[in-house]
């Protein structure tokens, strides 16, 4: 039973997801949305759009590195993207984290997620650079939907956005050309976001 | 472009799920859960589970099931399991918002979708079966947590949970019976669940 008490600690510990804000608000401005939501979100995302970026993908090799890359925050919290400062240490809260929550799990799916997490943060997969897009692309669409709050709020500035996604740019091309001209462009005009 | 704006109109409508609360209270019991967050912590389940199950499952479609199964609760609401009056209608309430919402998305991925979901619901395959297992086993993890809450308001029957687990005994029996010993027997004994 050993091996099973593991993982449910692990299931149990990751519950907590669900309390860890992000600054995007969810669709209808109502609220911020949390990583939990946000892993879901783009997990469906990754299986319909694979197709723009390169159709070969191992879907669930993608799927899996959503599912759990924000578990380190847990510990680490939320750190928000435009946010210089808490961004600087960064790497050693989530190294720290990762080592705790997945160190929950039996050796070889401690092993499996640490690798994930580091196949993430790394990019150096087709499957890490598409995820990783996502985890730029995802949060464009709800700001755009909520009216653009969470850009205004955080005063964010046009090039901050480009330079975020410059990896979307690079290998989900398209799906950054829809997300220019669909979401940030009109979100300019708006004055939502500074066009610096 | 036609495509992908089909796609995006389906990602943004989907956000709803995550205002889609359940019964089921997070770990903390500080508030309900909800669907986006359900579907997201059933997919890393999954990703864990298989191996007590059936190791050969294709662990995608699992996964794929778990994230969209409960979309059209967008429409249709979620139907508490055990309101045997709301249960009533169910079906037709769901296959309506199946229709509507999986209809958005392009011929080829509303199909797959569908499919998906008529899999999901009809339990005709062991990814199916190990899916709908996991769907009842989570809540009993989160009721457990969070000191049997939901079992409470709702009166809730031991004879009623063994019911619905039937297939989770059947399919599972290595998790329902983690289950049974650790989350349902203490609150049998703290008389949170019925003992009938």
């Amino acid at each position: 039973m050993k091996r099973l008490e593991q993982q449910m600690q692990f299931i149990e510990e990751i519950d907590k997801e669900k309390s860890i804000y992000r600054q995007s608000y969810i669709c209808d401005g109502s609220r911020k949305e949390n990583d939990a939501e946000h892993a879901w979100h783009m997990s469906i995302m990754a299986l319909l759009l694979s197709e723009h970026v390169a159709p070969e993908i191992d879907v669930l090799e993608t799927i899996s590195m959503l599912l759990i890359h924000d578990l380190v925050e847990i510990d680490a919290g939320d750190t928000y993207a435009y946010d210089e400062a808490a961004k600087r240490d960064q790497k050693e809260r989530e190294a720290k984290a990762a080592k705790r929550i997945f160190g929950l799990l039996p050796d070889d799916q401690k092993e499996k997620f640490m690798n994930l997490f580091a196949e993430f943060e790394t990019g150096n997969s087709k499957e890490a650079q598409f995820a990783r897009a996502l985890d730029r692309f995802q949060p464009m669409i709800l700001n755009a939907a909520s009216g653009g709050k969470s850009w205004k709020e955080h005063e964010v500035k046009l090039s901050s956005i480009e330079e975020r996604n410059e990896q979307t740019k690079a290998n989900a091309k398209e799906l950054w050309d829809y997300a220019f001209k669909e979401f940030l462009e009109p979100h300019v005009k708006k004055g939502n976001i500074i066009n610096d």
